[in-house]
């Protein structure tokens, strides 16, 4: 398996553009995205569990029910959520790109993210259609103009892709996707969409999708907050020529490993560009009974707003880290419990048996002002473990969702 | 009922005391509180359901099992939580305060707040006992003094007292807390010590402080972090002369409607005292099926980050409201939810039907620089409701627990 350039175009047969279409009035960022494959694809989706879903993740999870898809259209500024013609708004996005790309509706896909519960200016979007297409790259460009379409708080735009062989055949897997609040998901993330020119059949790709996104896209928290906008979607050509991938192969497992790797990075960077954010904090829990019990924990650590602002602070204030633990609701004992600070600069272990240890205070300061801090937990009791990702809590997050509309 | 002045010393027969006994180098603020009955009282304590429980919360627990007690030792600073000899040095404080004041060390209950994983100084407690013993007063000056020795990051010192006729004699019931951050209690809450002169046994007291405080302290939050220390602790000393209250008989609900409001007042200020707090955020969830699911929904709203950051910068952004309400893991039709925020400035609606309406931008931003915003959700399906309190994200929270420890 390689890292590879693209993103969005890295598999064969797919093109993608972006624009500013003028979603919001004097606002000059790309926020109009078209991602297109030149042949129909087997599609699967995963959405938030918010109980108030917007109008493209209504409609998207009924489109893909079909396991078919040939195109995507996004856009950033307006959330198309809790709004008076929202589905309406949503139904007029998804043929405006049908029709301007010569395709059936019910093979777009849709996404919207931003402001909740304000009507989408869906005849920016109509109007921008024909220059949308004349777009369409199957260059790295096409994939960073829609990458850059997607944003709206991020600092940096997220896109990456693998290749390994399978059957022979190269195969390819790139992604975008943005997210930089509101970033709390469960099933699916902000908005995170995946081409590959893989063969396989939809229910096969949506498991996969499935197992992957627990453990990435799921492990990871910027502020407890899951969207109404959540949506991971995968669209697969099959132009690599490969035998369909089955489930229970040993090329599933190859596939599912890519994907993994691919979801992990993606999912690290958005955890990385939580807004406002100074650190990525990792936390891994480990010789644990169970990886459910491990996630729990890690989750509670990189969702504690304490923890949060003590990396911010560059505090090895592990007491914070204990405390998370202890209220996740995980049956532990916290005096059998290790903890540690862990970055490129070195290792200070912290409390041992649950009791606090004398450390390196120096030395602390060095580990924690890395970029990457991770919160290395032991709890002694298994063979277990699980790895969850989140950022720290800084004046930008609270600056940033100060004034987020105006 | 009415409100009266003196907090823990407004009941007959309380004195107490606070001081500096130098718990942490070169700080000068009042470190050392003690309270103290004349006579024996009955007590009742509820505690962190935190898996990690710091040392005196473990006494204390203990020691609440004989439904006795006459005094309560507390200090700030240090959290005497997962240290080497934490409860070493909690039963040193515990006997240090008992005989001093010649008492039996099981009649001494025991608290601290502070810094986790840092061996507490107690020799300081130690050699501060006689001037403390000294500083006893039945005045409202020694209920000052201990509410100040309490505190940490609180900004202001929060006591309260209320009086009411029992059975033709006058009962009083006071009270002081402290709490500001790693603040979302369950069960108890930060520190908070109830005196009353009232005549009711133990097993009658803790049910009425179980049923108040599910309903006032445990529907707070400042940040979502349960603390290692919560505990809520009150003593009965029977000196008002009241027939003992029963279970079940009108004194008893004249007795817990006072204790309710006085919990109420008490952890209405922590809230609004929450780290770095501008705003008190109250959350109304009314026209719901059951209690229990409005509960779930007010407290989703509450600590929401990015709705508490939004009240921050008065930004009507009801969106997130919604969104906090979708992801509470409460079933509900968002199609029927409507939201207004409300304050002494006036009512904006904002939300209809789950649909954004149009509203007075200007009047919006009145409403939201009041000192307390009322979020007001109402779901129209049953007649139940629940009132949660918590307070705005702001830059000083980042930057009170960005360092501190230093």
């Amino acid at each position: 398996m390689e890292w590879k350039e693209g993103g969005i175009t890295a598999a064969k047969g797919f093109r993608a553009a972006g624009m500013n279409a003028g979603i919001r009035p004097g606002k000059t960022k790309n926020d109009l995205a078209l991602i297109v494959s030149d042949s129909l694809c087997t599609a699967a989706g995963l959405f938030t569990r918010n109980k108030v879903k917007a109008a493209p993740v209504l409609l998207d999870i009924e489109t893909v029910k079909s396991g078919k898809a040939k195109a995507i259209i996004a856009n950033s500024g307006i959330a198309n959520a809790c709004a008076p013609h929202d589905m309406e708004n949503a139904l007029k996005m998804q043929k405006a790109a049908a029709d301007a790309l010569g395709i059936d509706q019910a093979e777009v896909l849709v996404g919207s993210t931003g402001v909740i519960g304000v009507d989408l200016n869906v005849s920016a979007i109509e109007n921008a259609m024909p220059e949308l297409i004349s777009l369409l790259s199957d260059e790295a460009s096409g994939s960073d103009e829609a990458a850059k379409a997607i944003m709206t708080t991020d600092t940096v735009k997220k896109e990456q892709a693998v290749s390994f062989e399978l059957d022979g055949k190269t195969v390819t897997i790139g992604g975008i996707s943005k997210g930089s609040g509101m970033i709390h998901p469960n099933m699916g993330t902000m908005l995170c969409y995946l081409t590959t020119d893989c063969a396989i059949d939809a229910m096969t790709l949506k498991k996969a999708l499935k197992e992957v996104c627990d453990v990435t896209f799921n492990r990871i928290s910027v502020d407890g907050d899951t969207s109404t906008n959540d949506s991971l979607i995968i669209l697969a050509n099959g132009t690599a020529g490969n035998t369909p991938v089955e489930e229970g192969s040993a090329d599933y497992d190859i596939f599912k490993d890519a994907l993994k790797s691919l979801c992990t990075d993606l999912a690290r960077r958005m955890a990385a560009d939580g807004e406002g954010a100074k650190h990525l904090i990792t936390c891994k829990v480990s010789e644990c009974e169970s990886e459910e019990k491990a996630e729990l924990l890690a989750k509670s650590v990189i969702g504690s707003s304490l923890t949060k602002a003590a990396v911010f602070g560059c505090d090895a204030n592990w007491g914070r880290v204990l405390c998370a633990l202890g209220y996740s609701g995980a049956d532990f004992d916290p005096l059998k419990t290790d903890i540690a600070f862990v970055s490129e600069a070195g290792c200070v272990p912290v409390c041992k048996d649950g009791k606090g240890l004398a450390f390196d205070e120096d030395l602390a300061l060095k580990v924690l002002q890395e970029a990457e801090v991770i919160i290395d937990v032991n709890l002694h009791e298994g063979n277990e473990e699980a790895i969850c990702w989140g950022c720290d809590l800084t004046y930008d997050y609270v600056k940033i969702n100060g004034d987020y509309r105006t």
